[in-house]
């Protein structure tokens, strides 16, 4: 095994036996990715040199690795400023930029050891489901999901450790999903977002995307903190994350939707997610059958808010350099202009409603178990989803319809693998959980995980 | 002495002590609005038979007067629901209207032993500052103020021994201080609003209308605390509103604007403004000048939020019943439909960083000292406010423009009488305070009421 295959509570571990140093695992991972990126395009930026001087830094400095992520590569999503660095957002937009000083993630992460080897793209500004410059790290004809789409492909590969991303309308969720990996988008204001671009302030998350569940917590808990330089970021008290492993489910309420989760979903996405969710069963879970309350009113809300948001955004630079945005973007932005006062506070309070309907659904299930998105990952050219009642969805739509209402409601929200369809295309399922039971979450997970075994990951199938 | 004479706390007294009956108090209120009602209009229904009964019953139902407001009669304005009275909004859209249950605050009012004596005339679904169809208490020629003029005039004429108004850019305030009572917009969120008509939820606030300060306190006792069935209720701990007199007010930072509460204000109203503030400085209190933050952006901002939360209020009505509004009312309304999300999201975000800075501003003093007004009542057809620079102002920007700021930040403000203008018109000041400091406001205006004995009210000037 080479080191760059190593999840990252492996490398922690590693290292901290010197079994491994820092500078072999980050040569490993820097070799990977010149492996990888001709084929998969998963990084804007490859800070090679910048990330052995800080693998050599942190064996010199000090006898005693000390920050909990001591040596560990990370990449991160090209909206998640890092001083000294470009943070494009993949835009050409920001041709010119450079960031004067780290957000509060990556000062978290530099702070707990951690090793930048680069920025990964995104869909431009966060603004779609697909990030069309990289390619799906399994099958590279089809699409990475996005907007995190670099991030979750080098995990995917190995040419990470680990990454951030970010998630508005899933995000992080869906390209984790498409490329096998397991991505967790936090309770609305756990994680801070100083420092990194907005999509779509009230919907915005940062979080990681790892190998495994335990990676997950492992991440989390050098991120989670209040950071008063994001207005909503919250005061939780300190939650560990990483409770010892529980494959014992008994009392767990596991609530299976209904409607809406299971609509319109790929038949073959839904079996391996009924099949997830019965592995749980068979570990003591109880399933309680829930009804997702306003679902019909999931993406109305979700493009309501999040398109005025957006708007507001780049209201200077969509006049000033509109021929700097892809298409697809400069029609969303132009759109933007002429959503009205009206709709957007009726998206407001929906949200409001919404969000305590669904803290009251939390009143009966621990977690909600569903897919993460309803189809795997399609080929880079299609447009369309045609679905088994001869309707039809664009593939953006399809993408965020099932993540979104955790972006919405703000409830913390994991996707794990659970399979592959016949294509051999990963498929993920998300557990959602009520506000800040994020440590549910991956119990949950890692209960499944640790009771299956089946982390192989995307790099010896998509590159052998 | 007339019992209609007698203030909430003196009226309280006499029937504890069985001096006074709720019988013949509410006939003596009763009368006294058959005496000023002619010429002033401030009601819309006064429910005599109904405030009669209630008077009896209070007096057989027990030996031992329970509630804290026993027997004492008061006048709602006409947009706080009480079951089985109609909610007129003084407007013809709601000519079939009758609520089926009680506001909040009516439930409270009546379980702490009042007696509705009427529903109070308000400017048209409380969107003005003048109340048209009611005259000022010291002037029938002139403005009662609004929205709530109805409740200010009542209360000034001694039509009602205290009343209720709502507060969405000074509805309380103003018309206090055109009648020369007493007028308290507590924090938002301290009073709950279910069952009050909507202007604008985000800026509404329900509080009292008193002749004195230590009335307002007795009644916010009685309306203060959590109701789930309002969303922006707040889960304050209880606060005695009711603290002994304080007259030392030494240790007391009192902050003097140097900026904004002071321009364009009319000479004898800043006279005596300035006078009062002397006066609490006389007793001990520290004036420290004070800048008020983003000052030029209070309009935008009000407005920003108020009229597309109104329009979206009316979003039915004005499409199906449009000839029903007033001219004004319905000009505010359509125009409403044209506002962007973008004016109304910015509009949000400002008002958070003016909270932050009005927070930070608290930091360094316990009141702020200002007029209420900045002019004394207009006669009623004028509708414009010739400033001594040259500059014009509507009648309703001017009422608007001291209040709107404790509007947009939800802090508390009480507006008390500080003294009459060459024509014997009243002038007001208010007492702004950080949120849920309203004890501390209380205090100082009840410092500046002993110490000053300017107890009179309207009846006497208005109807002599």
């Amino acid at each position: 095994m080479q080191p760059y295959e190593l999840s990252l509570s492996a490398a922690v571990a590693e290292i901290r036996e010197r079994r491994l140093s820092p500078v072999e695992l980050v040569d490993s991972v820097l070799a990977r990715i010149d492996e990888t990126e001709p084929r998969l395009q998963a990084y804007v930026t490859v800070t090679a040199e910048r990330a052995r001087e800080s693998a050599r830094a942190l064996m010199t400095e000090s006898d005693d690795p000390s920050g909990p992520l001591h040596g560990v590569p990370v990449a991160l999503k090209d909206l998640i400023d890092v001083a000294g660095v470009a943070t494009t957002a993949s835009s050409r937009v920001r041709s010119e930029h450079r960031a004067d000083a780290d957000s509060s993630v990556a000062a978290r992460l530099s702070a707990s050891g951690t090793v930048l080897v680069g920025k990964t793209h995104t869909h431009e500004f966060a603004y779609g489901l697909t990030t069309p410059q990289t390619r799906n790290a399994w099958d590279p004809g089809r699409v990475a999901g996005g907007s995190s789409g670099g991030s979750a492909v080098a995990v995917a590969a190995g040419a990470a450790t680990f990454a951030l991303g970010t998630d508005t309308g899933g995000s992080i969720r869906v390209p984790a999903a498409l490329n096998g990996v397991v991505g967790l988008k936090p309770t609305y204001g756990l994680v801070p977002r100083h420092g990194v671009t907005s999509l779509a302030w009230s919907l915005d998350h940062v979080g990681p995307i790892t190998r495994t569940v335990e990676d997950a917590a492992l991440a989390l808990s050098a991120l989670a903190g209040h950071d008063p330089r994001d207005p909503a970021s919250l005061s939780a008290p300190p939650t560990n994350y990483l409770s010892g492993p529980g494959e014992d489910l008994r009392g767990l309420r596991i609530g299976v939707p209904g409607n809406y989760y299971f609509d319109h979903v790929d038949p073959e996405v839904e079996a391996a997610v009924r099949a997830a969710i019965a592995h749980l069963v068979g570990l003591g879970a109880r399933p309680v059958e829930v009804a997702i309350p306003m679902a019909r009113y999931v993406q109305a809300v979700q493009w309501g808010l999040m398109v005025p948001e957006a708007t507001a955004y780049h209201e200077r630079t969509i006049r000033s350099m509109p021929e700097r945005y892809g298409d697809d973007i400069r029609v969303l932005l132009e759109a933007g202009e002429l959503m009205s006062a009206g709709d957007y506070l009726r998206a407001q309070r929906a949200r409001t409603l919404m969000r305590q309907a669904w803290l009251r659904m939390f009143d009966k299930v621990d977690v909600i178990a569903a897919p993460t998105v309803p189809a795997t990952a399609v080929p880079a050219a299609q447009e369309v989803i045609t679905w088994q009642d001869g309707t039809t969805e664009s593939v953006s739509d399809a993408y965020v319809r099932l993540s979104a209402p955790a972006n919405i409601t703000g409830v913390p929200a994991l996707s794990l693998p659970v399979g592959h369809d016949r294509a051999g295309l990963p498929i993920g399922m998300q557990l959602l959980g009520r506000p800040l039971a994020e440590n549910v979450l991956l119990r949950v997970g890692r209960a499944y995980e640790e009771t299956t075994r089946t982390r192989e990951y995307a790099g010896r199938a998509a590159l052998s």
